[in-house]
């Protein structure tokens, strides 16, 4: 019953590996002892603000309507019992009652333990060039008909942040079919769809036949696009090949070998700036981005999209050190994947971890025609953890 | 000739209040001495990398082709003048030529106070519930029709985060017209547009007719939507008020007051999570978000929309002790603007500043609808710079 109760907050069910050996009340929090001996503490607020009972939470949008800030500032619990399903129960001192499975409690434990476990579980598989072997190559034909087989894609990308798709027809379009089995499709001033060819009056270099430098795509914008789409319906041109490098890797490789010229990149804004006649964007951000535990979340770069920098002036000389570094770090074979692509293919990367870019080609000699898209992360991870769900697949959807 | 060279690269224009009344050669910098006395380095690289010239710049997308990791690395210039037109040029010792007109140098000049001026030109009015009477009012009419009265309406959103627009006919999908004369429509889970009433079968507290408590919409995804467009087509139930919150007036209140727990809201993640039969959004990011200069740049609350906090087990309590406190300061009469919403009016409002919410109401005593939609940061502000570029607006764009 009270496995249910949760289900009504998460829609997810919680397996209990672990079942409550003892909870113990202590001053600030209920103290529990796990049956693999593992301890983990509840804060009696943390509890509280979890109640999943009929009156804090909505039964249809399974929202809390109570607010923690209602509770009484010397809340506590007053008696706490394990049930004979394993859930634990508490009163609290305002008379209130709240309860929680064991699979609940555990999947959101916050001890230390608990915590690297959960965090430790989706790191990101960074590569190498030579690396390339071991990325994910996919069927259009089952990531269309396969819920399946589209779970593993989805995982696939995060880890990798760049995977193949083979036999997309190569028609105008069904770039768009694919992404909309991953989410919603990301407009931008370029359209929903872009056309990458050489176009006789360009508004981006991307649309011309120059050799284009690594890069991601919409470093102008304050959230660049999470997945980039790009689908070959025609590449008959001498030359134009296609570069991948993971940008994570150049990241980890910029600590490890230039630590001063990492922290430069990761502490600087940098300008980007994308202008035309008729739109003007610009964005204000490292090249390097971490998230909230030191980690690197992304990369943004895109050498001809910059505006002037604008950093203190005494350190403007050790800025363009690293800046120069680090572009002469991504011209490095060993962290390159260089391909042809054909009709038919399309890759599917992390915008905002993988850079592309592309070789020169001569346009007169035949057709290079490639059709692409975007959808944020936030699509991506929606989808992957409901078809964790539905799907009952082992791991932990984060 | 060199203005028309610097218009090239940018589309905009640049005056020069001041000229250049010296240009001398440093070890690592040109060092510019304005009209006005003031003193600008611009170091060797910096200057290189901002060479417009036909081969370092594309002629169509205005790109630079250049890369400054290809610059020689003791890259120094070997002739500095200043020519009858106060252009400053520079020869480099690899033989290259670049030339800038002085107004483009004094927009972009990093010097302490160059660079103090042009960041103190955009603060945000930040403004309490006793200063509702000095938020912009805007009559649609105008905004529709003149390209100005849309500029001056823009320069409003951005200063205070809050508009009313007036006289938007009560009819489905007017709200979209407007938004689409400041940019793309950001779509999300809830459609293009979304329609706020009582539903039988609400998947979110918003279509319920409950209280809703101060809120920002989707902070479950990495970036809360920019701009909301809350749009009213009825309004004839008893209770159903608006209530409008400057975020950062209650971030800066916190601040002041009680500065720890304000550290917490800052360097804490809290979870918040949207989840559906067929969705499931989540984002971990911190209550009051700062820019890279520490200033607040965003704040992110929905307390229907937290998934359980993990945080590490000995500052649990403490983040609960801060979060209380700003549900309570959220509540106090001080920051708030309330008011009932009429057939015709349009709030529009910054969704990462601006908390909204509003007061139970009886959907047995008459129909209650808004509809409303979403534009990003990055479409209000390129609109904003291309109607300063073509208004030739004093203001500096930024």
């Amino acid at each position: 019953m009270q496995a249910a109760q949760h289900r009504i907050e998460d829609w997810r069910t919680f397996s209990a590996d672990a079942t409550i050996a003892a909870a113990t009340l202590g001053d600030a929090a209920v103290e529990v002892e796990w049956s693999d001996a593992r301890r983990s503490p509840f804060h009696f607020d943390w509890l509280r603000d979890n109640c999943a009972c009929a009156a804090c939470v909505h039964a249809l949008t399974r929202e809390q309507v109570f607010e923690i800030a209602d509770a009484r500032a010397d809340l506590s619990a007053r008696v706490v019992h394990v049930d004979r399903d394993g859930a634990l129960h508490v009163e609290w001192n305002d008379g209130h009652r709240s309860a929680w499975s064991p699979g609940w409690l555990r999947t959101h434990a916050y001890d230390d333990v608990s915590r690297a476990e959960r965090h430790a579980a989706h790191g990101p598989h960074v590569w190498l060039g030579d690396d390339a072997a071991a990325l994910g190559v996919f069927a259009w034909r089952d990531l269309m008909d396969d819920d399946g087989a589209l779970h593993a894609w989805l995982g696939a990308l995060q880890r990798t942040g760049l995977t193949l798709v083979e036999g997309v027809p190569a028609e105008r379009g069904r770039v768009a079919d694919v992404a909309r089995r991953v989410g919603l499709i990301r407009e931008s001033n370029f359209g929903v769809l872009f056309d990458v060819e050489s176009k006789p009056r360009p508004d981006s270099n991307a649309y011309t036949s120059l050799n284009l430098p690594p890069h991601t795509d919409l470093p102008t914008r304050e959230l660049q696009p999470g997945v980039q789409f790009l689908h070959c319906l025609a590449n008959d041109a001498t030359g134009g090949d296609s570069v991948f490098i993971d940008g994570f890797a150049l990241a980890d490789a910029l600590r490890r070998e230039r630590p001063a010229d990492f922290e430069r990149l990761v502490s600087t804004p940098f300008e980007f700036w994308n202008k035309s006649a008729h739109s003007d964007y610009r964005c204000s951000a490292p090249v390097i981005g971490l998230d909230a535990r030191g980690n690197v979340s992304e990369v943004r770069v895109a050498n001809f999209l910059r505006g002037p920098l604008d950093a203190p002036a005494d350190a403007v000389a050790a800025v363009y050190r690293a800046y120069r570094r680090f572009l002469v770090l991504a011209r490095e074979p060993r962290f390159r994947v260089q391909r042809r692509l054909r009709a038919g293919d399309m890759w599917a990367f992390d915008n905002r971890r993988v850079l592309h870019a592309r070789t020169e080609f001569d346009p007169a000699t035949g057709r290079r025609h490639l059709q692409g898209c975007y959808v944020d992360r936030d699509e991506l991870l929606s989808r992957w953890r409901v078809l964790s769900r539905t799907l009952g697949a082992v791991a932990a959807p984060r």
